[in-house]
């Protein structure tokens, strides 16, 4: 039978439907992935071997199961109960007994893992260059960037080799592959999905994210996935508040810097997508972006990233040479002198000044922004991998740190050459307003 | 006519219904200010040379304000507007052009500024003799201390100088001084009353409190200092709660320890409550202690006293001998070399996951502990002020840090030989819950 070219999980329930059987749904993901076997989009394959048991491990559909036999892709440094989590960085991988939190509920659910994906090393980067495993292409132009770090798993999403795909979010790795493969980004406010089972990158702002084809079917995984976890210490009981929509959506009060060879382009795309708000069903207002950008600084400019450090210092100190370089160098900036707790707690009671502005300006409001302002090529990355880097997290950075939910949109899910997207943000107790504002701007696609 | 000895706010508002004058009163409380004239509780004292304008601008009284005309002392690290705040540092003093915002909502609720209380310097301490201003008295026995840092104006209460005060609580600064001075002492959840025109002592855990003759006082006092402020920046929106007892009490599995000449006695007091709090409607069930234990090494062990050199460093630094030695060896324990912002991070992260025990631990529950174990004269502090100071805080340390509310009762007010309290805690969002526990155990009295 056809099994669809694009997986969802309205159409992979349709085929089941049908009478396809999640076996021979496997077997076409290990078929397909081998058909894209020179990107290096999973680090753990999917193969019959491991994933027999999933299968077998079904009961017999009744419907009782939300996500029973969907496939779903995991980014490597999430755990998978039995299978190396090496978060990209061979030399660190480890054999995890329990699955992450996340991943145990979407499995009690029915759904099945396909795989483990390729990352920027230690979730560090938003280019997906960045892994020993290789630089995972974008997922229609080969010689393009996918996004990162959660890389391997948008592209898997992209590709039809899974339905959704769990990434990881510290500074806008849920977003910008969201972006770049014409997803949806879908990022929980820290907390509100359990981090648990998952490698610290910078450990108080890393969330659990998914990719999907659709808002609607994010949104199915968030219901399962959400939720208090007493295991994980950043864990909060976050609810969706109001299904409503907010009062106002927040635009920028100047235009967004785009960037790259397609500059123009992209402006353009913005400036639809920014037509497309004004017809919306709500006031909108223009917002001084400083307090975004200033917060953002703090991620890497100040004594932040000594958590980076905190985190995987010992590590990379006692394995020389085992870290992929431009990590190595991004991490090790946690180390410096000048990185003292008192300059940390002046980052600390900035950032609290920068929280308190950003929940009043945000009070029922959401804020749009463009998930980045262009792309490059691999090429280009490797030539300037600091540089390109920071320019896709230009709209990115202050999320986490100003504690906001956020979900990145297509602008055209269709457009596989210059894919574009924007982000919709709010306070990380509004996720009802944010979810009515996102389906309103794509009922007007 | 007969001034009442105590001032309550019941009191001084019958007293002004039978005739008595808010400058009649006044006039009282300098002169019983001149008579405890050794006792160096004010650094800026009762005079009606700057009163007369609070009396000047009261209106007729109609009943709309709630504290017409009632008298308040303000510990001298909190702003009213004209008169200086040196923070018990001569050379630190500056003269504010704001009142603080709690100052400034009782105020406009009719209540009158009596004076600024004297206080462990820079708010660190817990004993009340860190001062250049001299040591203060305890209310009763001269030669016993009077608790820190809100020394003076626990006593101002105390003696009849003032009908409530304001102090602020770091480490257990709003809690301890009530004990010794069998007054109640009021510690709201930081964030829930404003801290903007406070100094700074552990900016992030710092708030402002009050002490009062009863509990019911105390509630009045919160009722008009609660509430959101846009200008600080560590506010938040936080009610009471359901007004109702708690599912349990908690009281430690093991007994406190008690410290002191008179051990035994407050062993027996302490016993005594414990009695008391078992007649109460509720379950009472033991929890082992550790984790308050573990959370308060946090606040001195740790790198966290780099936020007490993060605010005052450069002063101490620019002006040398000019701080209280015992209090600058604390603050400039702050600056050392191994408190790197990595160690900081390690920190908040131990202190993340106590927080989330203790959110799970005190969810529908109220903890009681000692308030202090003992007291000590102020020739014992004087002798070994590191250590006296530490015994005071052993079931104080940890209240803030783990956002937590407190109330520290009397255990008989009328014990003015050897007081002892008892602190109740909940949650930040459960004041309801502390509130209706603390008026049950007190009417058990």
């Amino acid at each position: 039978m056809d099994i669809p070219k694009t997986l969802t999980i309205k159409n992979v329930k349709k085929a089941y439907k049908e009478g396809l059987t999640p076996e021979e749904l496997i077997q076409e993901i290990i078929h397909r992935t081998e058909i894209y076997g020179d990107n290096p989009i999973f680090i753990w394959k999917p193969s019959m071997d491991w994933i027999r048991t999933y299968i077998d491990s079904l009961p017999e559909d009744d419907g009782a199961l939300p996500l029973w036999g969907i496939p779903f892709a995991i980014k490597d440094n999430i755990d998978l109960a039995g299978v190396p989590t090496p978060a990209a960085c061979p030399a660190y991988r480890y054999i995890p007994k329990k699955s992450a939190a996340v991943v145990e509920k979407l499995i009690r659910a029915g759904a099945i893992p396909i795989g483990k994906t390729n990352l920027d090393q230690f979730a560090t980067g938003l280019v997906g260059t960045r892994s020993p495993y290789g630089e995972v292409h974008n997922a229609w132009q080969p010689e393009m960037i996918s996004g990162g770090s959660s890389s391997g798993s948008a592209v898997s999403v992209a590709l039809g080799l899974s339905a959704f795909a769990l990434g990881t979010d510290t500074a806008g790795s849920g977003r910008v592959p969201a972006m770049l493969n014409s997803l949806v980004g879908w990022k929980p406010a820290v907390g509100a999905w359990s981090s648990s089972g998952v490698v610290p990158a910078c450990e108080s702002l890393d969330c659990v994210t998914v990719f999907a084809h659709s808002l609607d079917e994010a949104e199915q995984v968030d219901s399962i996935a959400r939720g208090y976890d007493p295991e994980c210490k950043w864990s909060r009981e976050i609810g969706w508040g109001e299904k409503s929509l907010p009062k106002k959506i927040l635009i920028p009060s100047s235009e967004p810097r785009f960037y790259g060879d397609h500059e123009e382009l992209y402006r353009q795309k913005w400036n639809n997508c920014i037509a497309r708000i004004k017809k919306l069903p709500i006031s909108v207002e223009t917002v001084d972006t400083e307090l975004f950008e200033k917060a953002a600084l703090i991620l890497y400019e100040g004594a932040y990233v000594a958590e980076r450090w905190e985190a995987l210092g010992d590590f990379v100190e006692s394995h020389p040479g085992k870290t992929f370089p431009v990590t190595e160098t991004i991490l090790r900036s946690g180390d410096k002198l000048e990185n003292t707790a008192a300059q940390l707690f002046r980052d600390l009671h900035s950032l609290q000044e920068y929280r308190h502005e950003a929940s009043y300006i945000l009070h029922d409001a959401v804020l749009v922004l463009p998930t980045a302002g262009g792309s490059f090529t691999r090429e280009e990355v490797r030539k300037d991998p600091i540089q390109t880097n920071s320019l896709m997290g230009l709209y990115t950075n202050h999320c986490n740190l100003l504690d906001l939910s956020a979900i990145a949109l297509p602008e055209n899910s269709r457009d596989h050459l210059y894919p574009f997207g924007i982000t919709m943000f709010s306070l990380s107790d509004s996720t009802g307003r944010l979810s009515q504002t996102a389906h309103a701007f794509l009922s007007q696609e």
